[in-house]
């Protein structure tokens, strides 16, 4: 049989919300990857010392005993130098929404403004802290990406020594930006390369792909594999997986947020192996991620086998990615 | 109290489909309408005489007694001019569909060989049938219509005596098309006068908003604005009011179709005064769908008062569009 191992895969983009919902999706991607970077857009987003501590031990009781590590982000403020002082031990990153953009984000930034930004910014290059940005305006929902390019231009090119993440990038124009700014480094998700518009309303309408960024037009998703398959430098796997419950994603009005945590590893064993090579897979989903964000995770070792894998219809209370279909990678151990 | 009253409205595309949600909507549409281009893709699409003729039977059975004329449409096949010469008198139009576009069209036409079509479209010629055209290819969702102009330009200049109705356009391509051949028209719906994609996907996912073709980009609306506002001779109203049960709707893999038939011309009032005037109403809402047509519906007038109308949550077991929002123009009375 068919296997390939990973060393020590890591999420560089995770939800893992809080309370019951924490307990259920935590221990599945405390299974399969040996940390993740963590979202920070609680309904009262993580903007104080003492709400990462507290979150990072609630996530820490949420998993197994098994070798987890939560890297904990802060949510972006324009705090002062003394407070990112004070904080930059227990942070790994700091996460940056514009405002209202997605969910829990309403306390996110209203106006890029450098001047008001600049004393937090300064800082955060100081310490080296890197800036994960959510990059869209809230113009048209096709355009939202590529119209915030300028954005990341303005803080790529007004903090050189700043690392500025593009989370979950979904446009051709982002992966362009790669090349661009030394300082720019991307997130791509598993849907991401994986769906285009058609998959959310080409045919019926698909509540369980709908996610903003939202997958756009079959030239980006080439762009995205492009730079995933070859494992390109400044590139990391995020998965943004993002759980809702389901009665929240198949009601009318449903939120956004593809569940991918558990099966994000066999279906980029699929993708890669259907593409390229599973050659490339091992940077993309850690080897990158370390030498970006400079962190060394314990050793996990997690090796799949290539049978065919039914998907769950549910994890609990949600409902993942392509429930229900069969795929040709499933884990074999985790070690 | 502001009042407009409206002169025979006619609704030149509308699904009243079949069976007990038959008996639910077509009283909607005689209320309000004078008659409507009745679309043929029931289950098994209306396809001979007898089909055509039972069917308006049972539209007519399903309507009180006010007056409403359906006018019958034929599902497109490639007809031989004896059967064409058989049923002219008994059909209006006859619409086409690509095999697999939309709702029961998995008997249209699966490649456009003009030579294979051409004595059915040149039967249709000489017999004066205009030609209904659900124009999209299976190509990228936000691209179909636009790839679908070349085959607008094939028919429209292999057969200059047909008439072709380009259905519920929704693009700024299709509207440049009107003026590119004497012998193109088209219906445009209330709801694409109204929606862009961030209706549908741009903020929470939202069913009742989902159709086919779905709704395009802003600068996509704008050019529907443009000439439904003006009342281009060559424009019509036509609702493409599509009735999907609300459970097929607010259900993962939600069927597409916005139900309108009920509140299009309520609607149609408050975007012609928000935008314009209502003097182009009349011309877009009948008068030109008369001339197009060469049809002379009987005696109606519908007027409609400025007041504050809430849409109904729903109309039996169908959603409308916008369901329970607050609108300025409500009907009066109709004679």
């Amino acid at each position: 049989m068919q296997t390939h191992t990973l060393l020590m895969p890591l999420d560089m983009h995770l939800h893992l919300r809080d309370g019951v919902m924490l307990e259920n999706v935590a221990p599945l991607s405390a299974y399969s990857f040996s940390g993740a970077i963590v979202m920070p857009n609680l309904v009262s987003p993580v903007s104080s010392l003492k709400d990462i501590q507290e979150y990072k031990q609630r996530i820490m009781a949420s998993v197994p005993n098994d070798y987890f590590e939560p890297y904990m982000t802060l949510f972006y403020k324009n705090y002062d130098k003394a407070f990112l002082e004070s904080v930059a031990d227990d942070i790994t990153a700091i996460k940056l929404y514009p405002a209202g953009i997605t969910t829990n984000s309403e306390g996110g930034v209203s106006s890029f403004n450098i001047k008001e930004m600049s004393e937090t910014l300064e800082a955060m290059s100081e310490l080296e802290i890197p800036l994960c940005v959510h990059g869209e305006t809230d113009g048209f929902v096709m355009d939202r990406e590529a119209e915030f390019m300028s954005i990341y231009e303005l803080l790529a090119s007004s903090f050189p020594k700043l690392k500025i993440i593009m989370e979950h990038i979904t446009t051709k124009e982002a992966v362009e930006m790669l090349d661009k700014y030394e300082n720019l480094y991307a997130t791509i998700t598993v849907h991401h390369l994986l769906l285009t518009l058609d998959d959310v309303v080409g045919g019926m309408m698909m509540p369980h792909n709908f996610c903003k960024p939202i997958a756009k037009r079959p030239e980006d998703l080439d762009a995205l594999l492009s730079v995933a398959l070859k494992a390109h430098p400044k590139v990391m796997f995020g998965s943004d997986s993002a759980p809702h419950p389901q009665n929240k994603k198949e009601s009318c009005g449903c939120a956004a947020g593809v569940f991918t945590a558990p099966i994000a590893l066999q279906l980029l064993c699929e993708i890669f192996e259907q593409y390229e090579s599973l050659d490339n897979l091992q940077a993309f989903v850690s080897d990158n991620a370390q030498s970006i964000y400079g962190i060394c995770p314990e050793f996990k070792e997690v090796t799949l086998e290539k049978r065919t894998f039914v998907i769950p219809q549910n994890y609990s209370s949600v409902v993942p990615i392509y429930a229900g279909q069969a795929i040709n990678w499933a884990i074999q151990t985790v070690d």
